[in-house]
């Protein structure tokens, strides 16, 4: 059995890819390159953990073009990442439109192209309820597109097994399984420090801390 | 009313963007690159077309990924375009996996950037039914797909008007609308004169010999 695995270098995707082993999957890792802020820091980390996962093949993709239609402050960087806020409603300035639709759409061909039995992404609608391309429903009609869109018809399975669990789920399951958290990436500010204030530190942070361990990670508030 | 045109520089393409534009719409064209046997003829095309159509924004998109996975003809240049044969079964090595669903993704991404309202892609199931991706059960799903994955919820439509239409039809209603075929190319193999014998040459021929008109590209077989 092998797997495209969409390996971005943060926790969810590289839990991920460890539980794709774990259920004796070959690992076909696939990163992605869309100027997002932190880029050079997370394709670090996804070919260390590629490496550590023995992956039959790394693949890193240059998805550009996403930043050309800006409006996101992950990949247009005049845009300022907001800080996490509780409060606020709607969908955070750090989304890219329908991101989640490309990522899976070169994953599909890339899995149809090798004969792959599934697609594993870490999209997760719990914590990240603004982002629409996140969410159940639309995973449903992505498998649809592919069984309806493909010359293998039924056979690539999209594999969301996060989709309902908290980021404190995530990392209670990585560390049954040994995963490296020192090698993982998620704040969408920095690259040398993580900011401690954006939201994908916020939920890293809460997710150590509600386990009372401590994240591998220097942040910025400890210096 | 604006709308995403997918503009390959060939045929169908060409005379759906000129429907668009009679409907009303204002153009935003995009044409990918994904190193296809003809893609500087096609990009030529395009770009040609875009001016002609007066088309509010004229993006160019790089998909050399998709040559990546190889596995087809249009894009690995060592397997040979199969010429035409109406016997044959199956789907032609000219499939690139799954292709329609990244060019949709990224139509969809540059859509709900720019507050469009529609995507307009030439798919055309009759003549090409060995194409997974250009089936109408594809089209719907990839539809939900956007329904469900953009902040804009039902906003974005896909057309595709030629889903359901022969080539000869197509060029019947883009003689009407005065689209100008001197300007699109649609030959799988060569970018000097068409080679007359590849499917996609196949059935433009076919198209224009039905109506008794002659096409105004070279080819070939005439030198």
């Amino acid at each position: 059995m092998k797997a495209v695995c969409l390996l971005s270098g943060g926790m969810d995707s590289t839990t991920l890819a460890y539980l794709a082993r774990e259920r004796g999957y070959k690992i076909l890792a696939l990163h992605f390159n869309y100027r997002q802020r932190t880029e050079e820091k997370e394709r670090s980390c996804a070919r260390t953990i590629a490496r550590l996962l023995n992956a039959e093949e790394y693949l890193e993709v240059d998805l550009t073009y996403l930043s050309l239609f800006g409006k996101s402050s992950l990949t247009d960087h005049a845009i300022p990442v907001e800080p996490y806020d509780p409060e606020r409603e709607g969908i955070p300035n750090t989304y890219v439109p329908f991101r989640n639709a490309n990522l899976l759409a070169i994953a599909t061909s890339y899995a149809e192209s090798r004969d792959a039995d599934a697609i594993f992404i870490g999209v997760q609608a719990q914590d990240y309820s603004g982002y629409p391309d996140c969410r159940p429903a639309f995973i449903e009609a992505f498998q649809r597109a592919i069984d309806t869109g493909t010359r293998s018809g039924g056979r690539i399975r999209l594999v969301t097994p996060f989709v309902n669990l908290s980021k404190r789920d995530i990392l209670s399951l990585g560390l049954s399984l040994h995963v490296p958290y020192e090698h993982t990436w998620s704040c969408y500010q920095a690259e040398d420090v993580a900011c401690g204030v954006c939201g994908a530190c916020h939920f890293r942070q809460a997710a150590f801390f509600a386990l009372g361990i401590k994240d591998p990670l220097p942040y910025r508030s400890e210096e």
